[in-house]
């Protein structure tokens, strides 16, 4: 199936406000509870999010455009969350994400990008080659990696409330693989 | 942990309004397509919320209140939605979710359930012995296990655009086990 931009621009659109509705003001033991040692948080999540949209998306989209394959991507730090969201209460985050995916909106509405662009192929420093259509199809696919990732990890805290019921309950058998 | 009531209402008032500002208006790219055979869309699983909204939480909330162990809950259609969620749209799905959650939410409330109630127990028709906690646990894991498998159809459209991105991204390795 080929890539539509529009198609990815509508989810993108919508990712702020949909973790703005699940996790604004709810109780911490939904958003600050992670999945036990070295693994995150909603809250966690919500900031490895604002870290990657400073960082990864549309900054990586340049560089294809500006340097094509002749320069990697600078590695993206999946940990950096843990120092930048220091001090803030979720509800800054949220509505930090909110702005800057519109920021990153309006840039890439900027780019004016056609059709033909989207096979443009930069280097990614972990995957090699990859094309701008694969980069931005990738940037809505995370979105999705993360709420699959929040929804585990808040259903993750519910593990023994729900008794005997875990047997019907899939997403407390998947298996942590979501990589940041 | 024990489970805290109060917590899992906190969660059950935004679900409706998470897959609202997620889903409405999406390309239907995105929400009514599936993962293959026998398995359900975005529209598909927002009917069976609707279904299990009328069928399940709160009738059998009533029931164990009412005959404890003694009667056992009817048997839920996993696929009454197929029949139900005929000829309408997604945003009439979502404005009946968000109207049925409301009310159950009232209902529950009116329930005016007492700590030592949640230890009350009924019969469920495969598992047996529940308790009431268990059940209103599960109502709220069962709303986190259904946005984990919508998020994991929608980013299942994306398993090819993506290209060597694919390893990153949990989501597109999670085994279709999310159990309706």
């Amino acid at each position: 199936m080929e890539h539509d931009l529009n198609q990815t621009i509508s989810l993108l659109a919508r990712t702020p406000a949909a973790l703005d509705a699940l996790l604004r003001n709810l109780p911490e033991m939904w958003t600050f509870r992670n999945e036990g040692e070295n693994t995150m948080s909603a809250f966690d999540v919500v900031g490895h999010l604002i870290h990657a949209e400073r960082t990864n998306w549309i900054p990586r989209a340049k560089m294809v455009l500006q340097f094509g394959e002749t320069q990697a991507f600078d590695p993206f730090d999946r940990w950096a969350q843990v120092r930048e969201s220091q001090g803030k209460s979720l509800g800054q985050l949220l509505d930090e994400f909110g702005r800057l995916r519109s920021e990153s909106l309006g840039e890439l509405q900027e780019l004016n990008l056609r059709k033909e662009d989207l096979g443009r192929r930069g280097r990614h420093p972990a995957l090699g080659v990859v094309t701008l259509s694969e980069l931005l199809a990738t940037w809505a696919a995370h979105d999705l990696t993360h709420l699959h990732q929040i929804s585990r990890i808040m259903a993750h805290q519910y593990r023994e409330a729900v008794g005997p019921y875990s047997a019907y309950l899939g997403v407390l058998k998947c298996a942590g693989h979501s990589s940041p």
